[in-house]
């Protein structure tokens, strides 16, 4: 069990629920706690492996499968389950709620969470999306740790009548957790998105699954000299697949969009080296070498 | 300067020569003196501007821009230029070799080296092309460092009649400073690195090139929430742009093959998405998990 390091005199929440505990629910709970962000920690999931594992791990005050009894005097739920689930997480603790609750989630897609979230919530609930853009490769209880969020950009995209205090003291839990806080609107998110994280998890899956279709033997050696690029993109291609079959599912319209001008930009790049266009080649790939030095100076690198 | 840490007692070569001090060559320059595996270090660069930053920086017995010179009393000559320029380098060197040097390489494209530099080569010297499967990205003489060999693949690709003894001896070198090698059939390596090495970097320079294309604001916003995936792929779209012109230019029928499944393979999961057809993107990502797990084993991650 962590010990909170810095706990505030009084807890931003009292009382924090958290339904889904994977690789982020359980890494927002571990750091919520060791930074006393929260008076007490619920851990819900619909997996009693889950909430066992929870139990052992200590990191939740209570972990339960009962939504009812998760829910019961939180003042803040957050929804982290993949986007998938929204629709029916949504109907199922929308009894549960009282007015004054902040509800947000932290799920890749924000029109989805607005769209299959917000229709449900009972008058006077405050439903503020998030998207803490953090992660790994690996999913779980067990994956988490507290500084996942550290120095990382968690981006709300509040809908246009939420409460600004909600809207603050939200913000403030993610601040205190280690995290760089922006507001968008969902729209524009899901578009940036499309090309910062979810274009280049198809394109990782997709060559990664190119290259499990080799014989075996090229494929074993694939596997020995993966150090010349294509580890980088297993790493990404281990990432959660039910969480990004649905990260795809709902972020259709910007995901294949933005894929459809990669594909023609690729099509332009294999047509240069069938003409064995040597200057299209070059000036593209010197072209590249800038947005690299625009991401070190913005000390995202 | 560095300082030799465990000389070897007699070097294994006792002059060796670099043509083309870049990332790799002043890698190797430096890792060849820090393990004394070289009598005497010779750099040898076209630019007058990298002759005297050698200098400068002072891993190297001698720095020149003359062949001649450079090349004279030589046992090992290793040619460290982009594969591009193999040609044109096998010509100008010719004159200067003598029965019994080792001829190397450490190009990307193996049957590109054999092509373009075997058959300027005089009688009585070993042609043996090697290529050390590693590198950053960046480049320059200034970017190199003794351990960039360090666990890394070398993998040599001898002609038939090569002299095993002069493979004996090219591969102890790499293995000294640090590398472990394999041998294999120069088409062979081709192919493999055509899917581990070269898709991938041809892929991550397009992916950052569409975002380039995007417009000012969006794309300072890319640059910003980066961390998602888009980041690794800014890494690998940052390396040298005339050495990954010259691999996409020599290495075309392997790249465009692969090419080919990889968008077949990307078009199927296009259509997937577009159809919201969740089995099948579940499924591949599952089974791309699995060629991770194999790398993890294989401790290349």
């Amino acid at each position: 069990m962590s010990i909170a390091t810095t706990p505030a005199a009084t807890p931003l929440f009292n009382r924090v629920a958290i339904i889904g505990v994977g690789l982020i629910g359980s890494s927002l709970a571990r750091a919520l706690r060791e930074y006393g962000v929260a008076g007490s920690i619920v851990a819900i999931d619909r997996s009693e492996d889950v909430v066992r594992t929870v139990r052992n791990l200590g990191f939740a005050d209570l972990a339960t499968t009962d939504l009812a009894a998760g829910l019961e005097g939180a003042d803040l739920v957050v929804l982290a389950v993949p986007v998938g689930g929204f629709k029916a997480l949504g109907e199922a603790i929308a009894p549960h709620l009282r007015p004054g609750m902040i509800i947000t989630d932290v799920g890749s897609v924000k029109e989805a969470a607005l769209r299959d979230i917000g229709p449900h919530l009972p008058e006077g609930v405050q439903f503020i999306p998030g998207h803490p853009v953090a992660g790994t490769e690996h999913s779980g209880p067990e994956a988490g740790f507290s500084s996942l969020f550290q120095g990382r950009w968690c981006i709300l995209t509040p809908p246009a009548d939420a409460d600004p205090a909600a809207v603050d003291k939200l913000a403030l839990m993610w601040t205190l957790i280690g995290s760089k806080v922006e507001m968008m609107d969902a729209a524009h998110h899901d578009r940036v998105l499309a090309i910062t994280s979810h274009l280049p998890h198809l394109i990782a899956y997709t060559i990664v699954g190119t290259a499990s279709d080799l014989e075996d033997d090229t494929k074993s050696e694939v596997i020995k000299f993966s150090a010349g690029g294509f580890r980088d993109f297993t790493r990404i291609a281990a990432s959660d697949p039910v969480m990004w079959r649905d990260v795809f599912l709902n972020n259709r319209e910007a995901v294949l969009e933005i894929l459809q001008r990669f594909t023609e930009d690729l099509t332009a790049l294999q047509r240069a080296i069938r003409r064995e266009d040597g200057q299209q080649l070059q000036d593209l790939f010197t072209k590249t070498r800038a947005i690299r030095r625009g991401i070190i100076d913005a000390r995202q690198a």
